[in-house]
């Protein structure tokens, strides 16, 4: 995999460690947004619809109610050897209608020309310092939801209330679910395997259980939890069991998280920025050392919008 | 992959033709049982328990009551470069109790010096000529069945009146379903997976729906067809699903293929020959080409004895 060291575009990077498991490499860019500064048409995000943790910022800018106020650019799903690349004739895919190059990484260099790193989305660019502010999902997430609040619809995805509850959840399934699908089929050597994936089940297993009593993950309140962990139970049995054999169970054979999946699909936010053409291309293809033939599965294509029950739980979607 | 030129141990093999399609080399050793020369003690079977078509003559000589008369040695279900090896200290393998070889190939060419071909299991050895007979499941199943009848317990697996029906039987299923895995998982080219696991599936369309109304694949009756289907299917969920991306559909969503697996698995002689710890394997450490990390999936484990209710049907297992 490529990365930058020092500016310079290398293919040394190493994605696990000599114990065979799978270590992501911190974000770079950590500043948050100042709310005297949100104001629409200052702020643009660098996503790809493959990518779980840029899918978070789309979501999250839709239920808000941000169409109008943050711009987005697409890349495209296939990543090469240049890392996340702008090709405008791909059905979905978008040029960079902010700084015009062809590839992410050369924004990335503009605005640290020493920058040693990976080169991920999403990016919330900052069109008056010409700057990336931040290349956390879940800091953008917050940013979207705290910063640009007066900007929205008036819609509340981290209630002052619940945040605490939030962030644990946030910080609960992170590790097992959110990276532990990765650290599961990056795994090099099966103890890291084993260990990934048995923590992977545990954890489908807890929240499985938990949701069958509440209709979301902190109760009754759709929050930016669920949409952390609709970013991963979306892919699952269309990428993740197939492609990191996270195999032990199909999320459409969980008593549950199955209805609740179907259930978030079909509020409006979720299932209209799922491209699950873009995510079985960027899987299948970009990854040679899992799945070395890039040829896309025919399946499963689980039926999303077969009707759940989760309505009959206490607790809305938010109103637009 | 391996095999002999001219009796010449070399990497050359291409398993796939221009186009990315899979090609399975014909079979070499094709010569049958004389029922006069068919006696006990005279007759070997060199098996793997991972492979399917070695798992077909397994099956019928438990069906049909042969295990004092055909013995059997197991080859190590990781096939490395010098190809099916004889490692008797694993859990389930044998020595080569007949030739003392330490690799199946060394037996290969003592028969033939110059031999020319993939080395593959089953083969059925005699021991008074000291050569390979077959090394064709489908004929040595069938030699089993019929040249052996007199030495077994009674049970025909291929009666003279279902004969035709069997035999376009296993015709109709080789190329789509067993032979159709593999041409799934080694296509080379996404034209070349598409067209195969299309017609995988189609098939298992076609006799998931046949089988609603009939126990076996011809009717009342199991047969050769049957142990051909089987072995298939039986690592289907555990493997082809994943290691194969034959993922459209697993076979425990099927209405009927699911409980006809069961009521095989649970039918003596099925169960007792599937060893799934050695297909698992075999299948994901010995083809890099496919996964690279040679790192053995947790899951599914699909529950092989949950009651079924085939048993409503008309027809019966074989009595032993």
């Amino acid at each position: 995999m490529h990365q930058f060291v020092d500016g310079e575009w290398v293919s040394e990077y190493e994605a696990t460690d000599e114990d065979g498991s799978f270590q992501r490499q911190p974000t770079s860019f950590r500043d948050r947004v100042d709310p005297d500064e949100a104001e629409a048409g200052r702020y643009h995000l660098y996503v790809s619809y493959a990518c779980p943790w840029a899918h978070r910022t789309l979501i999250a800018r839709k239920l808000l109610g941000l169409e109008e106020v943050i711009s987005v650019d697409v890349v495209d799903p296939f990543r090469a050897e240049g890392g996340w690349q702008f090709t405008p004739d791909k059905d979905g895919c978008t040029v960079d209608s902010v700084n015009g190059v062809d590839y992410l990484r050369e924004a990335y260099v503009e605005v640290d020309p020493n920058y040693t790193g990976r080169v991920t989305v999403p990016v919330l660019w900052d069109t008056v310092e010409d700057t990336i502010v931040n290349n956390e999902s879940r800091e953008v997430m917050r940013d979207l939801t705290t910063a640009f609040a007066e900007l929205g619809n008036g819609v509340d995805l981290a209630p002052e209330e619940l945040r605490e509850e939030i962030d644990e959840t946030l910080d609960r399934i992170y590790e097992p679910i959110n990276n532990g699908v990765y650290r599961t089929g990056f795994a090099d050597t099966q103890a890291a395997y084993d260990e990934a994936v048995t923590e992977l089940f545990d954890a489908l297993d807890h929240w499985d259980s938990v949701l069958e009593s509440q209709r979301y993950l902190v109760g009754d309140r759709l929050t930016e939890a669920d949409i952390a962990m609709y970013t991963t139970l979306v892919r699952f049995d269309e990428v993740y069991h197939t492609h990191f054999m996270c195999n032990r169970t199909l999320i459409r054979e969980f008593d549950t998280l199955w209805p609740y999946l179907r259930d978030l699909y079909t509020t409006p936010g979720f299932g209209e920025t799922t491209n699950m053409a873009h995510i079985k291309e960027h899987y299948y293809t970009t990854h040679p050392d899992v799945s070395p033939k890039r040829i896309v599965p025919i399946g499963p294509g689980p039926d999303f919008e077969a009707p759940h029950d989760r309505d009959e739980l206490p607790g809305q979607p938010p109103v637009r």
